[in-house]
């Protein structure tokens, strides 16, 4: 049976995402605010909500208390953008740690009934981001705009330390 | 760092791909194969495309000759769903053997001018076919339908042996 490490996809997961803020400089924040059909609503929520669903489940992860951000305090794109710079370099630090003797530990959440390992809540976060970006590439190719390539091979990545 | 399997990654795309052809069932025909704005084109072709590029991938990995398939051969859900169900007991039995061993085994394909590491390939699937089930999930809503859930936590996965 073949092993992974999760850094990769969250590395994978976060060099997309900042690819989709470079894209969103070239719409308006009306656009960017816009409620569409499907998914969380609009474009700049999705990316908002990718980055508060990472941070929370990872601090859950750490026993730390949730930080509750509000979206009508970051709702511009830059804003949106420093808050994922700012939770990512605490999450890159987590993820050094040696996760291998974490996997197995049962992590219960204040938003949710149940209780995961630490090893279903990383699946779960990488699967959580690449599926919102499927979405925001739909809405992208309804605007008639070019969506983020979303390819994982043919990506370099940079080591974990430079987060 | 972290290791995971690969094999939770395929099980929980299978799972979720095995429950949207079940969604499949409350469209005609004409609505499965209708060309839609954004992906690959429509939801037939998405799941077509899906099964496609893994099975494709996963015989080059292993140095076979690619299948050619053409959707046209396929252009029903009933069987694009015996094509999943046929390539994916190949699929499992190549993920029970060893690849730890082989994961920075390089390999070159004939559709792709590139080489990839069996690591990089095998996060390629994963994220490919996540990222095409977050547009299916647009497409759902646009037609006033219930996608089917996307988590990974919360679901229980059979051993890879019962498939």
């Amino acid at each position: 049976m073949g092993v992974i490490t999760f850094i990769n996809f969250f590395e994978y997961n976060w060099q997309v995402r900042d690819e989709w803020f470079d894209w969103c400089n070239q719409l308006s924040n009306e656009e960017l605010i816009k409620d569409r059909t499907g998914g969380v609503g609009s474009i700049l929520f999705t990316l908002f909500h990718i980055i508060d669903v990472e941070y929370s489940w990872i601090r859950g992860i750490q026993g730390k208390e949730d930080v509750v951000v509000e979206f009508a305090d970051y709702d511009t794109s830059e804003k949106v953008k420093s808050l994922s710079v700012r939770f990512r370099s605490e999450i890159a630090e987590f993820l050094k740690t040696n996760l291998i003797e974490l996997k197995e530990k049962v992590v219960g959440v204040p938003w949710d009934e149940d209780k995961y390992t630490v090893e279903e809540i990383l699946h779960h976060l990488i699967a959580h981001e690449i599926h919102h970006i499927g979405q925001l590439s739909v809405w992208s190719r309804e605007l008639e705009l070019t969506p983020v390539h979303a390819n994982f091979i043919g990506r370099k990545f940079k080591s974990s330390h430079s987060y």
